[in-house]
């Protein structure tokens, strides 16, 4: 490493009088006065998420390519203009693109959204931020590939980058998508531009499929962070399974849930089962099928009548109170069918009810499912509609977001928009260990706190990796319901403080808590800020984005 | 995150007069007397490795734990005197413990040999600097442990520590090292502590099996770099599999060869091998199971006659010009069989010759094998004791230490040590796609250039994920023999040169070529110096390490 050429990270500087007024000029100069909006209407879109903030955002930019986000950026020092960048936007139930802090301009970088780089044979996709989850799953389809990019449990609206920077989970087998991607470019807050890995040289051939390349890593200081903003990352993906087998299964009870989670360890500590699995409650299930049933409970503020629980669990789930959604990625049917068996062995054994699908018996549902209804009483039509779309294949379901939808009182909308819709959804995601007896303990903790604040205990859990899951409860209300934003954010933070004292932390943070991590060691905080101002004296970069900076 | 507490990093100081000798007054009381070396028998020791090398060292300190650590960098800072960590310091190929410039103190943690936490149901392991592999292979092995931490393919006296933060590759399903390690307790420049990940908050249950926290990650930031010294590390091990089968097979030319590999790419993108693959050529296999033929060969500086690699060839490898070796990591005997289908199919129908050992035929091989051998001629001894010391199992194997005393004119000794015996030794390991053409193009010029320079090709690769791996040429000679030294530098540096133009640089760099890597773009170079600086702006810690703070 040598360096051949001097540049500088940018002085600090004191605020030009009239700065706004006056970057908003150079930055018209720079990308062109339609992508400098600062419209009151277009504006409020980017101050509303689904829960209450009070940040004002100044303007937003939208630069087509690096070169102008770069200048943007050089603007901003000139001018002592912090910048907000969102790739999207859709950064739903942890406050969509609203900034940390107040007096932001947002960068948004959704004319960014061009695939640079595809290789079928080494298995991976280089994006730009703009870039979304649909737009990559048609890309694949059209393609006819044989590859996988791991589905968002949001919306496919979602860009891959903003999701990979917030180190969310994918489903499929790359679930922790921030481990499976690398050769990040970056514009830094003084303008120029660096590649991570070994991006940062020219020509070398593993760039794109091997994180380190030489020397210190630093690809981790832009996730989570306001170190810089991404331009264009590389994204690996998996190989569609030439065998597929759909895991659905039934839980019953506390004692079932604590052993299929150590059934689902030990699956995927010996590779059996190498894909996110997902557990989900009944309340998730029912807000899945259906709203809050207005029509019969008059209340605003009313909970949701155990009844149409009790009727669900005792229906369509025949007892149980919990569902798993699993699945098995096989090279061939007989390594698929040794490893089915091991599944029903180990964790067929201490769940209720379990089926594994493939593609016979998918078929057969299909052709049969009427007899089999009037037989059982079972209709196989959702389940085999599961198999065929399953998101452990990367294909984008929305309706899951239909949930957020729940204590509307105007029915789910084709095009779903959360913001817009004044949905009211907080997300909280505590890191737990992948053991029964953790699951156990932090979902009695989330469902108690719910249900003290009148929310229905809306949750599930999702593995990351073959130690580590993540739980997932969702504070689901009505925006336009009076005095149920302030409830609910109470409930959460509640939840938060309670889940963090226990050791149970978020892996990943809402905007409005960028700054209760209060128990990080001091002499972490120190340094991280000690390298944030050493390449952002001016703070530029999305001051307080995870309490850095502010 | 709020910063609860002010600390500050350490202000640029002006060298004390008689800076260390006062230094090294004050790690006296720090450390003890008997701790501060100042002999200069034992100095020579690690200002010698596997090449020739010029950097002095001033004193060696072994500080016992964290906190003497830490009172040793406060001192470094107060008198400016560099400190050099080193863990164990078997670096071996790559420098051993010689630092990147002269005038360093060397830190040596091989005192802080603790394991400090282990949990069988969650598959990890926490270590100090000091511990070895040897020891927490003993150490599982008495714990009569279901688990597995990825050998390393050197001395298992080497420390997992310093391979992790070298990023070295194991052996086995964690390969790439770093990408499975989390909770790096570290001794920042200025003397105090962090814990990276959630080990930096109180008391969080996933700290030790979920990398990346909350917040920017930094752990990328401590590896192949000098912005601290790490004294505490969380590593995670895979499960023995119930059912294990070793692969071996032969390859006969460069066609072969390039199919392999791409049939490697194919199974371990599927699912099916997961184990870090092993091929190795000829001349290495060769080197494994002799010296240089000096009895018959008298000129120092005389190349191997090419009839003993024919007779090798012929005979024990039956044509063959590579031999790989393989595993199949299978929970149940059902996959395991399956799954050894499929390698037959895949790979079995590209290579020359293929045998999979399953405990079944390692019986009947350890049985027969006189039979055997009378019948086929193959000696399946070897093979056997492959099959039951597997290296993808986790054992510790240093029989592939005994090529690097190939030019010697003394035995191998029992008690192998490379730095005192004066072996010739540098390695050198290009980044490469999974893809057969790179591996025939990389090979192609290895062998040429070491060819050129008259030392044997010994060459080998290792895969280190299912897109990504090592080439692993040693240029392997005597040091007591005059002239050496140098035309194995010029061998080496032209090989680092050529490979790096044509796009496969390192993965890693060796002591004498931390400031080689000349195409790194000058922003990066700038980015990590600033960031060093904010930090170390004493430029305590390893200056010029990977050409950072040179």
């Amino acid at each position: 490493m040598l360096a051949t050429k001097v540049i500088a990270m940018p002085e600090k500087v004191q605020p030009k009088i009239n700065s706004l007024e006056s970057a908003l000029h150079e930055w018209e100069k720079a990308v062109g006065r339609e992508n400098v909006i600062t419209d009151t209407a277009k504006i409020s879109y980017y101050e509303n998420t689904t829960f209450k903030t009070s940040q004002s955002v100044s303007a937003i930019l939208t630069p087509k390519n690096r070169e102008e986000v770069q200048a943007c950026v050089r603007i901003a020092n000139e001018y002592k203009t912090p910048l907000y960048p969102v790739s999207k936007g859709y950064n739903w139930g942890y406050g969509s693109r609203v900034p940390a802090e107040s007096g932001c301009v947002v960068i948004s970088l959704e004319r960014l959204n061009n695939i640079t780089g595809y290789d079928e044979e080494l298995a991976y996709i280089t994006v730009e931020p703009g870039t979304t989850f649909r737009q990559v799953y048609d890309f694949l389809k059209e393609k006819n590939s044989n590859l996988i990019a791991p589905a968002i449990g949001s919306t496919s609206a979602a860009s891959l980058i903003g999701n990979a920077l917030e180190r969310g989970v994918g489903q499929g087998i790359y679930a922790d998508r921030f481990q499976h991607c690398c050769n990040m470019e970056v514009v830094l807050p003084n303008g120029e531009f660096i590649q991570t890995g070994f991006g940062n040289m020219e020509n070398v051939h593993s760039k794109n499929i091997f994180k380190w390349g030489v020397g210190p890593t630093i690809d981790g200081l832009f996730s989570q962070s306001n170190f810089g903003i991404v331009t264009r990352m590389t994204f690996w993906l998996s190989r569609k399974p030439a065998y597929f087998q759909a895991i659905f299964y039934t839980i019953k009870n506390n004692d079932q849930l604590e052993k299929a989670v150590d059934a689902l360890r030990q699956l995927k500590l010996e590779g059996t089962l190498t894909t996110a699995s997902i557990i989900s409650n009944s309340h998730r299930i029912l807000s899945m099928k259906r709203q809050f049933p207005w029509a019969e409970v008059k209340d605003d503020n009313a909970t949701l009548p155990q009844r149409y629980v009790d009727e669900l669990e005792k229906n369509a789930l025949k007892g149980a109170v919990w569902v798993g959604d699993d699945a098995i990625m096989a090279p061939t049917k007989a390594i698929g069918k040794a490893r089915a068996k091991r599944v029903k062995q180990l964790l067929g054994a201490v769940v209720d009810d379990m089926i594994i699908i493939n593609d016979r018996v998918a078929r057969i549902g299909t052709m049969l499912w009427r007899p089999i209804k009037a037989l059982t009483g079972v209709d196989l039509r959702e389940l085999m509609y599961f198999f065929y779309n399953s998101t452990h294949l990367g294909i984008p379901m929305e309706k899951q977001l239909s949930v957020c939808y729940w204590r509307k009182k105007t029915p789910v909308p084709a095009n779903i928009d959360i913001d817009r819709d004044k949905c009211g959804v907080i997300s909280l995601t505590p890191s737990v260990p992948l053991q029964g007896s953790h699951v156990i303990k932090v979902m009695g903790i989330m469902e108690n706190i719910c249900r003290k604040y009148g929310f229905e205990p809306n949750l599930g859990l999702k593995t990351m990796s073959e130690r580590h899951l993540i739980c997932v409860p969702q504070i689901i209300y009505d925006r336009e319901t009076p005095g149920q934003d302030k409830k609910a954010m109470d409930c959460y933070n509640e939840m938060l403080k309670t889940l963090t004292d226990e050791g149970y932390p978020p892996y990943r943070l809402g905007v409005q808590s960028m700054d209760k991590m209060t128990s990080t060691s001091s002499e972490y905080v120190q340094l991280v800020n000690i390298l944030k101002s050493s390449i952002d004296p001016n703070n530029i970069i999305s001051p307080g984005h995870y309490g850095i900076g502010s």
